[in-house]
């Protein structure tokens, strides 16, 4: 089998030390022999940290694998097999940016939806297309796994723009396996779960344990079998969950609880305190960690930073891939019909059977009219996004903005976007 | 050719008088003997005033055309050709029910839309499927034109739960037509319009004048032959509408407005002048006018109600089913994949092939992710709406208000039907 | 309204005069004020013929009508409003030589459909795609109607591979309205019938008699009202038709009575009496009977050679158009999924809205399997034919004429198109 | 894990001792532990052979499994957790009849498809949805697995006419994954390869061999590492392959070379030697061998009788089940959109999933023209033979035959079908 070289855009990031965990890990199954990091001149001090780090795991590990930083985009990529993107355009400040001008327009701020969400895509789709560019030139075989947020619309510009070979992952599904396993007492693979739905918006619509459905055990909670209470965030009303028939995952409280959790992030705003701050916090502790010259392993602190099982997601779809396995992954794919009620071109998240030469989606089961309703309006603001962030232009931008359930109209989406456009100039290239 | 028989249900509406004159009107081409007027005894002083000033203006025509004020539905509708449903349950005060309650908790209280539609379809659904059940019995092959609102999830639940053919109208599409006419100066029949929507959620794709394109005229207002101002309500942005693609409906505002609207209406909901107060005193006003014994034609005052065109569409729909005229009508009708991004099933608001043996949709053109994300989660919640509607289902009422794009969260949902669910008790046979 | 300029192409055939007699009385209400006759030299001589007939039946109309008669397509393509193609590239030689090819090798030869309406087909694309070129050089706004057989096949080709507006007709689906007006006694507006399926393979699903319901009358024979016998080669057994659920048209019996059509054609083709023979022979006599210089109107003869109907269908058609006027006609255009289980690229003919600015086919119902089947695999076969017609691939050819129901393999199937590509050469550019 | 009951349906059919072998040799990982053989009166003395070999071989294996022979097909169906049918409705005697009276008639004669599978399967389809009626009495829970021909119509009808959970076998594309994993000298599990069709019409749209595509290998001919000559059956032309685009199977023969096959059948009939006559014979000389009292294991002369793998695919399928392995197998199951173009209610044979809860279909890609008419005409023909054999409709019999591509004419249709129903009657409850 042949050895590989492994590229990782934004390797100056506090997750590297997880995947690197989880390449040391599998390196019996998976010879991967190089690993690049790659960041940018303003990330090249933790770079470099991170760079030190890993080649202490490394060394621990007793393995041959070679460990090369660089801000040399091209030269990680050339020959390339795989290539992470895990990249933050505009670091943690400008997601700071993006929270303070949603609430400061009275809207939820979040990273990856909203009208934050809607700004870090308009930031990142150019430098993913240019990545994507660069690896048809250099690269034009390797897989590009893409971690960057809002990984969904990230990867469906990829999928539309480019003809590498993509895929988008999170680890909101493999944390649903791993808690169901854990409720249930049995091995993950005793797990099944069909998902449908788009990055952060996903509904489990079965749930089988060694077989057997037990989906009315979390939509009741009447199992005794079945303790909700393990599972995060798990706060929803059994009425609710009953009567929507399918398992919302955590992002949906951003939809269906809207007024609460605005409520919540105006006392966070007032104080200073929203989640960019809290992670601002938490990411210049990890990086004194990353310090310590005698660590030599990934600190268990990381694990508060909210990447969980996020190296496993990658590193066993690598696996799978590599190995043709023809295993199930759920991941950001290209529809192709796989839920019917979605264009074929707009990227989804669903199971998948992964095989070296493809990923093929699973088809889904036709979604009740309380999934598709939610599920349409979202994908159709996605792909304004993508259409706005490769045009540059303004008017699908507030298309984009006024159909987003969280934006109460047109005038606001512009207002928004003019904040927004103001504070980002350095990072589009608009009129 | 055999002759008519007409029956109006709702017919103590101040509407009915603009009926009769499209009646008496097109008397030469639609030989209609006898029109029925039915109500219910909570309207019969109303049904008798306009029953008066039915035969008042029948006698001036001189023409043989029979009328029967009735509060007995099913003589009214044995043997009928025609059944109009114009009814309203629960008249005026309930509506004002749905808009302060609306508003009580913060969201747009509107007659067809949001929470207040929502309700309406609730109290009317079960009583137009009661009904279509005694027309299945007693006139199982006529047509039901129904407008009573929201006609387009009424129509649905007719589609869905009976046999009887059925078509929803709205004066919406004609009044467009009726518009861009005057705006261009030419007759109606050389305007075209593309319609693509549901009821009160029309979008106009294409406008042809002449068999030329110039939907550009509207959405960039820049020609000359063009003035926007004599379209009422159409004050929309150039920016939003070029963007948009597309000239959206009055109702659009709702949606794409919302929260300049919620502030109009905040006031008028503290003043205790909402639509609904002012309706009622409208419809005072026309009742009294009504009664004067001299009055023989429509008041011209009638036009302030809201209902211009109302008659016409009603009459030339007849009018083309009767004498299987091939002509195209804008009408509520079962989807069949006229526009595909919504299910077969749903009821549709576009332009349709009228003949006496079937009403056939045409074909629209994919519609535009702007229009399709707004349309398909709208389409959703009406379709949980019929479901709602004919099954009691609280459970599938919340998932219908929580999707609705004008509700903020499920909470606020169940706080919203709770209240609601209480007024309308009467009206309603749910646990 | 603007006044007219209509091209001919092919206008030296001897169904000329019928459109000329077509144009002469619609002149009241269609304006066309020039008519270019186009043809090659080696049909100069008929061409003269046709244009000294034309003059003299223009002559004895009174009307202000020029005709023009050239060998010069580009001049009388240009500025033209309407171009109708009616042209037959080798002449009726060549369409000899497709029966005599497919009967030498056993199967049936005919003008449309099976070896001979394929290989006609490939003759014709090319040509027509010639022509389209020029229109959009020179008339880029103006309508191909086109009528050059196999006339499904030609408009596929048009519809994938030029910009042109082009609608192909046949005098079939008009036949039907005629023969079924007759039989019943009524006018021809008060026949309404629905059409599925593709040029010369078409199936009535249903037929509507004054808004009434009337196939089973011609599916059972039980109806006193109706006489099959009135209807030309209608000897359709009565069991077949009843589960066959619908009325095929007369090239049906190449498929559902394969065995004896090829008795007889072995029969005709062994005493030298094809159908190509045939039509050489009327056609000799009409030219004969054109010459006489008191002939000033079409003659009679004309009517047998099989074309009834073809200059109304056409005439109308473009009165539909100029006048705006969305009457429903029986139409080739692209399929956009009026026929749902055909792509919706593919042509189609279907009953279509036409408007000045569109024609629009009519939603069809689902067709039953037993249509199904037939249809779908001869429309693999027209895509397969365009394709070899518009690469010149011999293997696509061949695909094409395996897959034909009437083809019965691969190997023959090479050996036919052999044969024909070498009678064939001077008209093809193919390797 | 649950130990397992197995019948099999037919269970004195000369395949019996293959799929016993593959009990005995997975019996590690598959807890077999009573094997039930069901057959008919007419078979009981094969049925006793079979009985007394079984014995002897799981004795020789030292397995504690039960065999258990009996005529009582609901003791055996009791308590299931697998059924295997494998049973022929009139045994090879009928065989015989279809293809004598096909070729009587100058048609192709064959078990599974033209008018030999249609007649195969009216005769079978009645007797396995009474096997189903008496599973979801006794063993509502268990599967169906049929491989009793034509198996994917068979199939189809279950799957239409039961709540049975039904899957359709065939040895066909386990015998494609054996053949290039010899040709390629590679393990089983590095072939990869994409079927697309219906049972015993399946074309390969792509081949890969450890990831790499090999497909063009094998459509040119011109791979040095590939040799068709191993594939049997394998003599297409290269120009005929080469723009198919993808690989027949052997029973393409039927359709792709008519003509040919035809020829031979008639040699074969004149001389009373066709498939059926061998069959008999190999038959007759398998059951002499089985008698032999010393014979404890499945004997070589088995596999001529045509069905290598046939255990191996039963075998393996039942494990995927039983262990919940997510492997894919290639199997009859209904569409629901992995092939687009036929009907979501269809059975075909594709690439699934098989988990043991559920077996899904794996999306296949578009099939080109070529491919999709030849399946479309086969599918409907296949969905008319169903509803023939569920209603005894004689003229949608009828209407199946004819649309048959092997079936020259309604008339041919209606002549083969009387003469096959006076043969047919005593398994038939046809008026």
């Amino acid at each position: 089998m042949k050895s590989i070289k492994l590229a990782i855009i934004g390797g100056g990031s506090s997750y590297t030390p997880e995947l690197l965990e989880g390449v040391i890990a599998e390196a019996e199954h998976l010879p991967i022999k190089e690993v690049w990091l790659v960041d940018i001149p303003a990330g090249e001090r933790k770079l470099h940290i991170i760079e030190a780090l890993a080649k202490r795991m490394i060394k621990k590990s007793g393995l041959l694998i070679h460990i090369f930083a660089t801000m040399d985009r091209e030269k990680a990529i050339e020959g390339a097999d795989y290539v992470i993107t895990q990249f933050r355009v505009g670091q943690l400040e400008m997601r700071r940016n993006d929270e303070y001008i949603s609430m400061k327009h009275g809207v939820i701020g979040q990273e990856t939806t909203g009208a934050g969400g809607f700004m870090k895509a308009l930031r990142t789709i150019p430098v993913i297309l240019e990545i994507c560019k660069e690896m048809e030139r250099l690269a034009p075989d390797a897989w590009l796994l893409n971690f960057t947020n809002p990984a969904g619309v990230v990867t469906e510009a990829v999928l539309k723009h480019s003809k590498i070979k993509v895929v988008g992952l999170c680890n909101n599904p493999i944390n649903f396996y791993k808690k169901f396993a854990a409720v249930y007492d049995v091995p993950v693979e005793a797990v099944r779960i069909h998902f449908t739905g788009v990055n952060h918006l996903i509904w489990i619509t079965e749930l089988y344990i060694h077989g057997q459905s037990h989906i009315q055990d979390v939509l009741t909670g009447q199992s005794e079998s079945y303790e909700a209470a393990n599972i995060p965030n798990f706060d929803w009303d059994m009425d609710f969950l009953q009567s929507l028939g399918a398992i919302p995952c955590g992002y949906h409280r951003y939809y269906y609880q809207t007024d609460t959790i605005l409520k919540k992030q105006r006392a966070g705003y007032k104080n200073k305190k929203t989640r960019a701050d809290q992670v601002q916090k938490v990411e210049k502790e990890l990086f004194e960690l990353y310090q310590n010259p005698e660590l030599d392993r990934k600190p268990e602190a990381l694990e508060q930073r909210g990447g969980a099982y996020y190296s496993e997601a990658a590193i066993q779809l690598m696996k799978s891939i590599h190995l043709d396995t023809q295993h199930i992954h759920t991941l950001n794919v290209r529809n192709n019909g796989a839920i019917s009620c979605l264009p074929e071109s707009a990227c989804v998240e669903v199971n998948c059977i992964v095989e070296k030469h493809k990923i093929t989606p699973l088809q889904t089961s036709e979604p009740s009219p309380q999934i598709r309703g939610l599920l349409q309006i979202v994908k159709a603001y996605e792909e304004l996004t993508v259409e706005a962030a490769t045009t540059g232009n303004k008017g699908i931008a507030i298309q984009a903005l006024t159909l987003h359930p969280l934006i109460p109209s047109a005038d606001k989406a512009k207002e928004i976007l003019d904040d927004m456009l103001a504070v980002n100039k350095p990072y589009l290239n608009w009129n």
